[in-house]
C-alpha cells in the first residue's frame, strides 16, 4: 500500500503547487475522500471493438472502477470509477475548423492523464483546444464525485463535486460544487459553487448564480464526502449497480432493437422500453420508462418513471424522475428534473434545459414547447423567472438580466450555438441512423468486449496497477 | 474472423512442415476440432500477485479462457482453454545444475509460445533443458485435450490429447493419446498411443504400452473430438465449472486455512474439508472428500467422494474417485484412479501410482503401502502384473518383463528418482511450510487479482486478441 499512498501524495502537492495562487490547499478537501483501501477493491476494465481507436498505456497508477473506450494514456494518477471513452477522438487527417483556420491533424488524439486524481469523473469527446489537437491532457488535476471534463483539457485545476468543465482549456482554476463552465480558455480563476458560465469571447455570455442557500441541499461540499439531495439520490440506487458488476456477462433485462445499444453496464429495471437508435451508455440507470426513437441515456444519467418521445439528449450525469418529455428536449449535464408521482413534470418539445438546471416541483407543471429553462425552479414563479421561449431568447441582441440570470450579447448566436450542438450530439450518438448511414455510437457500440484489469492485491505495490499497454 | 482462420491455416501448415518426415498430417485431425466461433467465447485471464514473476506479451493470437500466470509471450498462437503457470520459472542469477555442469542463468527465464495451437493444455514448470535455460519454448506445435507439457520444450510436434511430455525436449515428434514420455531429449519419434515411458539414458529405461483395445475404451481419438471414458468424464462435470466462469469474486464455499490456499477458478461442491497447506489450483474439482495437510490438488484434477491423508500429490489431470489414500501417496498425471461407492479403492501410504495409471475396479480393493503401481488395473489380477514393491523394485539391476512393462536398468535410481522429485514437488507446493519457512505456491497463491482480456468481438480480426503487454 506504500507507493499507493505516495503517489497520492505526489498528486495532491503538484496540484497544489499550481492552486498557490489561489491559496487553495486541497489537501484537507480530499484527504479522506476515498480510503486507499477501497482503491483495492474494484476492477477496472476497458472495451474492445473494431469501430474504436484502440491503445491504452496504464503506467503507475490506480485505475479501479474505472471504464476505458478508446486511446488513453494514464501515468503516475489515481482513477476511481471514472469513465474515460475516448470514443469520439480525432483522426490522423482530419480537419479541425477553429474560427477562421483549418487546423490538420497529424496523429490520432489521445487522453493523457497524468499525475492525477479523479474521482466518479466523466471525461469524454475531445480536446476543443486548437493548441492541442493530438492531445487531450489532463494533468495536476483532482476532480471530485461526477464531475465532467467534457472536450477541456486541465492543468492544475480543482474539481468540486458535480461540477462540469466543456469544451474549455483551463489552467490553475478552481471549480467550485455544481459549476458548469464552457468558456473556450479559462486560467487561474477561482468558480463559485453553483455558477453556470457559457461564454463566447465578443459574440455572448451567459452566467446565473444558484442561491447558495438553496444549492446546499442539493450540494454541500467542504470538508467530508459530499452531501445533499444529490448523492442522497445516486447512494440510493448503488447496489443496483453491483449486481451489474458482479457477473462476467449480463442477459439483457429487455428488448433492444437493432438499430440502438445498451450498455451491459447499464442498470435496467423493469418496465422499461428501448426504441431504435437509442442509446444507453454506461452507468445509466433506467426504471420504469419509455425511451423514443433516437433519445439517448448517457453516462451516469438517470431516468425513472419517465417517456422520452424521441430525440432526446440526457447528458452526463442528468436525472430525469416522473417527468414527461416531449420531442427532441435537451437536458444538459448533470441536471436534476424531479417531479412527483402525483405532480408530474412536464417538458414541451424542442426545449433546451441548460446543464446544471434543478427542477424540483411538489405540484404538476409544465414547460412549454421551446423554452430554455436554467437554474433553481421549484415552482410556476420560480419557472417564469429562470426560463424564456427560445424564440424570445434569440432576440436579445444586447442584455438582460432576468433572477440570478446575466446575459450579454446575441441570444440568437447563443441559442442557434446550442441547437447546432444539440444537433451534432443526437447525430454522433446514431439517432438519425437509416439503416444505411449516419450510423452513430447506438449503432457501433452494440457489440464491445470488455477486459478487466486489477492492481497488486498486496505488498508494497498493492492498490497500483501493473504496466499495461495494448495495442491494436 | 478472417485473420483467425489466416491463423489458423498457418500454425497447421507449419506444424505439417515440421513432421514431413513422419508423414504426419494434422490438418484432418485438428481442422474442425474447435470450431473457430467457438474461440470468441470465452475470455481469458492472467493472475498479477507481488510474489510471481509478472511480464505477459500476447501478440496476434486467441486465447480463449486461458490462464495465465507467470512471464509468458505468445505470438501467432491459438490457446483454447489452457493453463500457462509460469510460477516456476528460474530468476536471474540461479544455478542449473546438470550431470557435471553448474550453469548459472543470465536472465529471468521466459515462456515463449509461437505459431502453436494448444487446446486445454497445461505448460507449466520451467524448462530442463540446459540448452535453453532461459526460454521455455513451445513452436509451431498443436497439442490437444488435456496434454500436458510440463518442463519440456517443443518445436514441431503434436500432442494427442491426455498425453504428456515431461522434462523432455522434443522435436519433430508425434505423441500419440495417453502417452506418458520423460526421456530427456527426443527427436523425429512418433509415440505409440498409451505409451508409458521414463528412461534416464545410461541409468534405466521404463516402458510400458496400454493394450490398444483397452485403452480404446478410455480414450480414443482419430478423426473428430476425443472420445470415451475420460472424455464423458469430464464432460459430465463442465457444466459447474461455467458457474464459476461468470462471476467475476466468488464466495469460499469451504473453511481455507490460514496456509492453505484454494484458486478461484476450482469448483468445491459440498462436503469437502481442507487441510493445513494444502494447494487446490485452479480448473480443480473437489467434491465430498477430504485433503489432508500438505495434500495438492493440481489443475484438471477431479478428488470425489475420497479422502487424502496428507501430503499425497494429485498431479494435473488426475482423477480420484471413492478412494482412500494413505500418506504421502503420489498419483501422477492424468491417472484415473476409480472406485466405486460399493467398492473403494485404498491405496497404502507412499505409494507410487505412476503417469498414466488407469485403476478402474468394481470390487474393493487395496494397494499395498509402498507400491509402484502402472498401467491398467481393473482387478486384483492386474493389480499383481502392474504393481511391485517399491523395496522390490529398488533391487532390480538388469531387467524385468512383467506384463507389457519392460524395464531396463537400476530398478533402486528409477525409485529414487522418482522420491526425490515428490518430495520436491511438495516443497515447491508448500506441503512443508511450518508458518515460517518452506513457503510455497499453497501460501502464495492465495491472493491473486485476475485480469480478464477478451478478442475483438466483431470484423476482420473478430476472435483475434489486441496486442497486450504487461509489465511489472
Amino acid at each position: 500500500m506504500k507507493e499507493l499512498v505516495k503517489l497520492f501524495d505526489r498528486i495532491i502537492q503538484r496540484v497544489n503547487i499550481n492552486l498557490r495562487e489561489l491559496e487553495f490547499d486541497v489537501n484537507p478537501i480530499v484527504n479522506k475522500l476515498i480510503p486507499t483501501a477501497q482503491m483495492t477493491k474494484f476492477y477496472a476494465f476497458y472495451g474492445i471493438t473494431p469501430h474504436h481507436p484502440l491503445n491504452f498505456v496504464f503506467k503507475h497508477s490506480n485505475l479501479s472502477g474505472s471504464y476505458f473506450l478508446g486511446r488513453c494514456r494514464v501515468t503516475n494518477s489515481l482513477l476511481y470509477k471514472s469513465d474515460i471513452r475516448g470514443d469520439e477522438l480525432k483522426k490522423n487527417g482530419d480537419l479541425f475548423q477553429y474560427q477562421g483556420f483549418n487546423i490538420p491533424v497529424s496523429q490520432d488524439e489521445e487522453i493523457h492523464i497524468d499525475d492525477s486524481f479523479l474521482i466518479k469523473t466523466l471525461v469524454h469527446n475531445f480536446s476543443h483546444d486548437p493548441e492541442t489537437l493530438e492531445r487531450f491532457f489532463i494533468r495536476d488535476t483532482v476532480s471530485t464525485h461526477y464531475a465532467n471534463i467534457h472536450g477541456s483539457p486541465s492543468d492544475g485545476c480543482f474539481m468540486g463535486p458535480f461540477s462540469t468543465v466543456d469544451l474549455t482549456t483551463m489552467r490553475d482554476c478552481v471549480i467550485g460544487a455544481y459549476a458548469y463552465v464552457q468558456a473556450g480558455e479559462i486560467s487561474h480563476l477561482n468558480v463559485d459553487p453553483g455558477t453556470v458560465w457559457v461564454r463566447q469571447p465578443g459574440v455572448f455570455n451567459f452566467m446565473y448564480r444558484y442561491p447558495r442557500g438553496q444549492l446546499n441541499d442539493y450540494i454541500y461540499f467542504s470538508d467530508g464526502p459530499p452531501r445533499g439531495v444529490f448523492m442522497d439520490f445516486v447512494e440510493d440506487r448503488k447496489e443496483a449497480f453491483q449486481r451489474v458488476f458482479e457477473v462476467v456477462n449480463i442477459e439483457n433485462q429487455v428488448a433492444v432493437p437493432g438499430s440502438a445499444s445498451l450498455d451491459r453496464f447499464a442498470v435496467i429495471k423493469p418496465k422499461t422500453s428501448i426504441g431504435e437508435n437509442v442509446l444507453v451508455a454506461q452507468r445509466a440507470y433506467l426504471q420504469n420508462s419509455t425511451l423514443g426513437k433516437g433519445a439517448n441515456a448517457q453516462e451516469n444519467c438517470y431516468i425513472i418513471n419517465s417517456h422520452l418521445r424521441g430525440n432526446n439528449v440526457t447528458a452526463h450525469g442528468a436525472k430525469i424522475i416522473d417527468a414527461d418529455m416531449g420531442n427532441d428536449v435537451f437536458v444538459g449535464f448533470n441536471s436534476f428534473l424531479r417531479g412527483r408521482p402525483d405532480a408530474r413534470l412536464t417538458i414541451g418539445k424542442e426545449s433546451i434545459v441548460m446543464p446544471h438546471t434543478i427542477i424540483d416541483i411538489r405540484k404538476p407543471m409544465m414547460v412549454p414547447p421551446g423554452t430554455l429553462v436554467w437554474g433553481l425552479v421549484r415552482n410556476a414563479k420560480e419557472l417564469k423567472t429562470n426560463s424564456m421561449g427560445l424564440k424570445d431568447f434569440s432576440k436579445i441582441d444586447t442584455r438582460i438580466c432576468k433572477g440570478n440570470l446575466l446575459f450579454e450579447g446575441s441570444g440568437g448566436s447563443f441559442v442557434t450555438a446550442f441547437q447546432e450542438r444539440i444537433h451534432h450530439i443526437l447525430e454522433a450518438n446514431g439517432a438519425f441512423y437509416n439503416g444505411n448511414v449516419n450510423r452513430g455510437h447506438a449503432q457501433r457500440n452494440q457489440n464491445i468486449s470488455f477486459n478487466t484489469i486489477q492492481p497488486y492485491p498486496e505488498g508494497e505495490k498493492e492498490g497500483m496497477y501493473p504496466t499495461i499497454i495494448i495495442e491494436p
